[in-house]
């Protein structure tokens, strides 16, 4: 396997030198999968490929990667850059890279894009081989547990046995959980930041009027818009806008926005336009060029049906029973969609099941997001855990 | 003036008798105003209709006039029933009518549809006279104080020269307030309930994502859609989605709907619905067949656009120092987007002000809705504070 820690440059030939802190350039990989998985649907896919970005070396007894599960807009690209010319780091390069929490002089990080994603994997808007035409609404629904599964297989491509660690947050978080009772042998740790056992119906109502937003477009054309040369870009864009609401606080828009006007006045009697209006159009129009309508869609049902301890009589403490690893459970104060009070309930459940947890409740004010954010108590306490972890 | 509480049965000629605690049933009565009303947006009106119920007669010294002022959905059909076989009584039936908190025994109570409203007032579904046409997306702008000064007409109308009280929830709320800074000497008491001096960022963001949900159907074709013959119904049916979730707390949604299923079987792999998907669904169809999109982002503005202190230098204590009557607030826990702290700021304002308030914070699970909805507490102390009014 190629190190994508230290490619050579194109144009020179010399290995790229890397920020202080930084994985520096990361080359993406690509695994394909010829065995068929059954999936929790029933219907099973022939063959599959994956995504992934690895960060880090693996030891010689193979017993320092950690696997990144990513949350519902996420994918494999979660540290370091992409080219010389790349501004944007990955999504959590915050916290992956040397002598970050998930420190890269230590660990052998992987992260992938998870089956019917986006960005790379097979997902909706890929091929179907038998009609030669995209998946679409064709491509099969998946819950969480199929995507442990398909991680498994990567994990095994990568003679990685066990893994020191699983990390997730939101959406991530449940894979987590799910790798525990699955696989338990095959994970020391299991780190469930931002995350919930089950969806309140708050939540899942959320989810659905975001489907219902991009299903509503007349350009989703029942899910066939690749096929028909359209996109659902208003839909998307909507669905978006509600998300991206409900994953930040009231106070932090409070203090980013408050009634800042963007254009007009009032004294004049103007249309006025608040910058909050125009932050979130934004932001909607900015996903919508980027991200793929049927994986939005896949991706909020599999957080709608993830339900822990369903095949469990309902009995997350039953359910855990089974696991043999230690966790850390994170939350955040201000979070409303994944509310501390889930993160509770779950620390509870690992208690009552003689699991080893530790569990904090950060202070933050931006709500969900803040488990992609700095945050000084958020680090140490994940760098310590961690260390733990390499230890 | 016709006194709607006891009409003549249409087929037997007799009166109709009402249900004890009802007002029964109530006929609407529609004025018209033909001197132009100036509005905050520079435009004036050059004349309009307002339709409005009363329940109760009005003493010999006019001193026992309750005006209503409703939410963004309601309308003028605040209490009883407009026909024998009308099974949906008015949207705060359980408070007004004899024996209730507003005791129609004692007061004479005035509920109006407001002006750009679509239940009977001129609004945008209502003909421009300078066309014939709907006026659709070239109704004026309207804001709070432009429903107060047309309110104030209506009194003029009903020869009442002082409310006893003027009462509202959420956006009838912040009429409430504007009457007591603009109209000082022509009410007694101003009943403020589940409402806030001026909406978060967040409350405007989800205003907007229900705009954003209309004006995205193409069906809207620019606002002209009843000059097209379309309806955006999916938008608008989106738009209430939003909003109804955001009204209800997460608690009661979990207590009415949880995580229950309505069609399809995990164990089997089935796609599966749960219930809050299609009961929102309901909500939200049933709600587009009955109001109009236009008046929807008009009501939505206006709430967006409120902002009590901005003409007194952002200072609520300098505009309430002109207010002469006393003030009840009531705010309730678990509402998320008028939340109690919101009513808080405008207690302490008030008091700051020196202007006579009480204050209570309910315990409820409902949420934002919790101000239409029976609730012991609230109605003792709504029913001992308009007493104390009648006194």
């Amino acid at each position: 396997m190629s190190n994508p820690n230290s490619p050579l440059d194109s144009a020179t030939g010399k290995a790229v030198t890397a920020e202080p802190g930084s994985v520096g350039i990361v080359v993406p990989q690509r695994a394909r999968f010829s065995e068929p998985l059954a999936l929790a649907c029933g219907r099973t896919l022939e063959d599959y490929e994956l995504v992934y970005e690895t960060y880090g070396a693996l030891n010689a007894s193979k017993s320092n990667a950690i696997l990144i599960c990513h949350a519902l807009s996420g994918n494999h690209h979660a540290a370091g850059y992409h080219s010389e010319s790349d501004r944007r780091p990955g999504w959590w390069d915050h916290y992956i890279g040397p002598g970050k929490p998930i420190d890269t002089d230590r660990f052998f990080v992987v992260s992938l894009n998870n089956l019917g994603g986006c960005d790379g994997s097979t997902g909706p808007a890929s091929a179907d081989p038998r009609t030669g035409k995209p998946w679409g609404p064709d491509f099969p629904s998946l819950r969480v547990r199929d995507w442990v599964n398909s991680q498994a297989r990567l994990a095994d491509l990568l003679g990685i046995g066990q893994w020191a660690a699983v990390i997730g947050g939101s959406l991530g978080g449940m894979q987590v959980m799910r790798w525990a009772l699955m696989y338990p042998h095959r994970l020391r740790h299991a780190v469930v930041i931002a995350s919930a056992m089950k969806l309140t119906a708050q939540n899942i109502a959320f989810n659905e009027t975001a489907r219902q937003a991009i299903t509503s477009d007349p350009d989703f054309c029942d899910g066939r818009y690749l096929e028909q040369g359209t996109l659902p870009r208003k839909g998307l864009a909507l669905a978006r806008m509600i998300g991206h609401i409900t994953y930040l606080s009231d106070d932090v828009m409070g203090q980013k926005f408050g009634r800042e006007l963007r254009r007009g006045d009032f004294h004049k009697g103007d249309e006025v336009e608040f910058q909050i209006q125009s932050y979130l159009r934004y932001q909607g129009e900015n996903f919508s060029g980027r991200f793929d309508p049927n994986t939005y869609i896949l991706m909020t049902k599999a957080l709608d049906y993830f339900d822990l301890a369903r095949d469990f009589g309902d009995d997350p403490v039953a359910a855990f029973r089974n696991a043999q690893c230690r966790f850390l459970v994170v939350s955040f104060t201000t979070d409303w969609r994944f509310a501390p009070e889930r993160s509770r309930e779950l620390v509870d459940a690992l208690v009552h099941a003689n699991v080893p947890v530790s569990y904090a409740e950060i202070e933050s004010d931006m709500g969900h997001d803040a488990f992609l954010l700095p945050n000084a108590r958020y680090e140490r306490l994940f760098a310590s855990y961690m260390k733990g972890v390499a230890d």
